[in-house]
């Protein structure tokens, strides 16, 4: 671990452009891979890096286009179906083979398609304009001279460059070089790319996850990154904070590859130990420390003799969109592809961004609504790499506005292919047999679907605003005690876009075996407890409300002044589940959640209310297929009986 | 060799639409190969083939967004740059460990970005809003519950589907299964594709080709269009026409293999055995024997077992063709990829093109000029594989039209990425120093260019058209005995379009030795002499004919007597290659080409004239860069030292 007193944090002042960085990398970046031969079968995808000349004529010789008869093109004119010309056959050649003979006037020889015109003929008569009996045919039609041939070098000349250095190998490209008969070609080197990653944080997947620990994202995800822009990950490594081994891994990787990544420990933070790894190592040394743009400011840029060496945040959604900014059109460049530019689509913002601040920012953003495109901002952190991988793209919101005003249109820089969009979007509150329901729809009727968590009424919010084709939504109606009606009718929703669900059962969460004895929401005011309350504006805080409402008018207590002596009652956990970790982990002693999440964290769990978890359906998308495949999911016996196995829930 | 009486010989009667047999095929073809593990690190580009769930929280733990203090966010309740509040630091918590104590009131825990909320704080403070002495820091802004914390789950909860079956494993979702900590997953199979080549004419390239065999482009070219497609070829046999080996090799690849491809030996020709070994050994047999598609009408579907075998054509762009409209969409399926839909631009149709006469024709085109794009239609041979690799794309002539007017906008389907277009679109004449020029220009300047060798007068018709940047040209104009200038002014264009290139010289190519003593043009109406001669339209043509007048008026002939009686007159070479491999090979005697055909057969040659190959260029493009940046190149001395290595060229 090192120390760093707070004068060393570096905080930072002078940061880079985008510009500036690429400039400044492309003149110091010089190490190019050596390139090598390949056999053909490997080349599809590489670049050739030498023109290659034919050395054959293609076709090679005279070649029949069609089976038939070599002829003098002469001996057939006037030929009808009404006045045949009589020819003698006088041999027959074959593909592969050739004909040793002369075609002289009068006769002809049998030809199939691919086989070499023999010496004389200068047509060739196809089979279906012909009648043979024994040595003669009848010819029913006259050709012209080089009819149903294909001439030396009509495709490809000696001498001609068959392909370009440059040229991308692709299907059309192993067709020409095998076809002028290259078995090996020359090919750029694929850059070998170092990738390490820092942080005593971090765990290898499929380990088991000790506690304050989270799996290595970017160690996996930059070697995907690397091998879809050309390059081979071939120095893999994970380290922890500590300098003198970060200094060992990052020297050993400049040693054996032609690129090397370092991610994490980039920032002003207490950890970071990569920056001055990279400072002593490098030589001219660091030339950016900090690009304005978000992501990806704590982002270091260096080179070592002509290798780039590049130390990227720690924040995996970070990491990669550096990565794409200034390490992939690195990689194109070292493995000459010309850069294919991204796919980009318009879109109108659903609501207004202010712009970060003299940083460029590259916002993800979902795409919603069919023709009439619009982009739907994504705020979450950096650091949630679910929320980037169900994310369509970005827009990249300047350094130099104010803001972008919603409704306004944006250009959206696809992540993937939208013509394999999801078929439904789902929004609204997460619930675990909504996902079986989502597999269902998937493996029997072939409809994928993309589920947005953002809460009831951010779904109920979406389906209103024609985001998405439905919600899931559990909003409890204090007035009327009832689930999602009054929520719908004042959304301007119709009540038949409301679709009843299923009940779930909500309760409060306690360690296993139940060791300070709660009994109810009542135990709330011991001061040996602490709560863990959910967020403003989920069901479950209303719900919570409710409950403690009648509890202050039993204890003839104010509602303010109860609350006033609950702790953790300003809390805010965002999900089921980070309530049921809080308790599982001892942050807390109780909150309040679905049996779902309390049984997945092992906990014990004292039942309080059931609740409605239904459908609202964006009205506009009621006669959709997909949407009526749903709904027919939703009330299918199967769904019922694979739902009811869940814990806590019931049907109606 | 299989003998076949002409009524064996299949005629085609009763051809299968695209449709029939694309349902024929999967009604039948139900094998898939088994799922398989793999690793996180061989996923990428692979179909998910289980959803999966996640067991663990994201992130894992409440956990800091930011660098600075763990506080209880009442505890900031107030603070300001003029009245700070103060609290005691009572520890300190980093990424990868956890803090053993509580956050009470007044005291507050150092933490850095990635690590767990100390139990009991419910914010975290930046260290930017606070200042440190000792024990102590002052509080310079209030922080709101929540504040700075990624909470437990809000990014994936436990249960909650991280991928659904189906899902296309890319840089993001490697990147989502590494934070889920999946180290590896299950994926649909790839499914194994048998490989024949089957012909007698078929040599592997990399070897020597013997005269009358052709290099075998199909066993590389559909192992690549697999590859691309998602398959793995893995059983590739080149094969003669023999039924036995035939059979053999098919029932081998068939036994191994998931899916089975063979090309060649499957039209209504001589050498048919493919056809016959996939009826013996296929139960339920053939479904389709002949497609209403051009290319690809000799393609035979067959199935084994659920297993489909699949005869395509011998020709590789009808083999493609096939594999691109029936195999494709079934390794797609097979693989569980939903098949992109290929990149389709629309662009006008530069002449009419009548219609394949109840057959739907994908027709190879060249995309040219700039925002208007023009088609070209490329009306080569299925067997011109040079063509097909330089073609943008194709367009479909429907089979119940007649025909499509030129003018009229069509549909291009892609074969690539139109952002990698060439930067320079040259056409015209072939001439091996213009190779060199545009290597040149390459490796100097970046620019890559695409060269349409489709002779003198189409490429001056084409600039004329607005079809290219330029063309190269050698037109001689009998009337005043010029090179290209009067051509020009015919064709409209501006007598500054024309620049002058270089001369090459053309002459007679006769065997090595001379062995039938040739002295000249005068020689040809030799009986014992044959002559490959040019087709109508191409300079050397018209060179030719202007001797040959010269040389009757000499003999007091008229000129069709003369040419009637030279053996060879009417034959039409298309290539100066052709003519000299006409004369390498014996198929003639002597024929009129540039030198540098000549001595690329080896063969000997009598110079008859200086020809001046001259570029024109399209008025438009004349302040285009790449233009500009080409003639700078041809002016250059490093050409012209290039170039005078090369046979039979000279600079004015």
């Amino acid at each position: 671990m090192i120390e760093l007193t707070r004068d060393e944090r570096k905080i930072f002042h002078r940061l880079a452009t985008l510009e500036e960085a690429s400039i400044m990398l492309s003149g110091l970046a010089t190490h190019l891979p050596e390139p090598e031969k390949v056999g053909l079968s490997q080349a599809f995808g590489r670049v050739l890096s030498r023109t290659l000349y034919s050395k054959i004529d293609l076709p090679p010789f005279d070649r029949a286009e069609m089976d038939g008869y070599a002829v003098l093109s002469s001996d057939t004119e006037g030929a009808s179906e009404t006045a045949p010309l009589r020819l003698r056959v006088v041999g027959r050649v074959d593909a592969g083979s050739a004909y040793r003979g002369e075609v002289a006037g009068g006769s002809c020889v049998e030809i199939a398609t691919g086989a070499p015109v023999p010496r004389g003929a200068d047509a060739v008569l196809m089979v279906e304009h012909t009648s043979r009996s024994g040595d003669f045919i009848e010819v029913y039609k006259p050709v012209t001279p080089g009819e149903n041939i294909a001439h030396t070098g009509s495709d490809l000349e000696i001498g001609e460059a068959v392909l370009r250095k440059g040229a991308v190998i692709g299907v059309r490209e192993v067709a020409l070089l095998s076809a002028a008969g290259f078995g090996e070609v020359e090919v750029y080197g694929k850059p070998k790319v170092g990738i390490i990653s820092t942080g005593n944080e971090l765990v290898e997947p499929g380990l088991e996850l000790p506690p304050g620990k989270i799996y290595d994202v970017n160690s996996q995800m930059l070697g995907a990154a690397v091998a879809e822009a050309g390059g081979t990950p071939s120095f893999v490594r994970r380290v922890g904070d500590d300098l003198e081994t970060i200094k060992g891994r990052i020297a050993a990787a400049i040693d054996g590859t032609d690129l090397v990544l370092i991610s994490g420990g980039t920032s002003a933070g207490l950890g970071d130990a990569v920056y001055r790894a990279i400072g002593e190592l490098c030589d001219p040394g660091i030339v950016a420390h900090g690009l304005k743009i978000k992501p990806g400011k704590p982002t270091v840029i260096a080179t070592h003799k002509g290798k780039a060496v590049i130390g990227l945040p720690g924040y995996p959604v970070s990491a990669l969109m550096v990565f794409n900014q200034i390490v992939r059109p690195l990689i194109q460049r070292m493995t000459m592809v010309k850069g294919r530019s991204e796919r980009v689509v318009e879109a109108a913002l659903t609501q207004r961004v202010n712009s970060a601040k003299g940083r460029r920012w590259f916002l993800p953003v979902h795409l919603l609504g069919g023709d009439g495109q619009r982009a739907y901002p994504i705020f979450a952190s950096s650091g949630a790499v679910g929320t980037l991988a169900r994310a369509d793209g970005y827009i990249v919101v300047p350094e130099d506005i104010e803001y972008i005003e919603g409704g306004e249109g944006v250009k959206v820089r696809l992540f993937g292919d939208p013509e394999t969009k999801d078929g439904l979007v789902v929004m609204g509150s997460h619930c675990p047999a909504l996902d079986l329901l989502l597999e269902m729809l998937f493996e029997e009727k072939g409809i994928s679907a993309r589920a947005l968590n953002v809460g009831s009424l951010g779904g109920l919010n979406a389906v209103a605003r024609g985001e998405c084709d439905l919600a899931g939504i559990h909003l409890l109606d204090e007035a009327t005690m009832t689930y999602n009606t009054q929520f719908v009718r004042r959304a301007g929703l119709p009540d038949w876009s409301l679709v009843k669900g299923y009940r779930r059962t909500q309760g409060i969460a306690i360690p296993k075996g139940n060791p300070k004895g709660v009994t109810g929401l009542r135990d709330l005011i011991r001061r040996d407890l602490i709560f863990a309350n959910r967020n403003r504006g989920s069901g479950t805080r209303v719900l919570t409300d409710r409950m403690l409402k009648v509890i202050a008018d039993e204890l003839g207590l104010d509602f303010r002044d109860l609350v006033g002596r609950i702790r953790g009652y300003r809390s805010e956990f965002k999900t089921h589940s980070s309530v049921a970790a809080a308790v599982g982990q001892g942050r807390a002693d109780l909150g309040v959640c679905v049996k779902g999440a309390a049984v997945a964290y092992g906990l014990d769990f004292i039942p309080i209310a059931d609740e409605e978890y239904d459908f609202v359906i964006n009205p506009e998308c009621k006669e959709k297929e997909e949407v009526k495949e749903f709904l027919g999911c939703l009330r299918s016996n199967r769904f019922r009986e694979m739902a009811e196995k869940l814990e806590g829930y019931a049907f109606w």
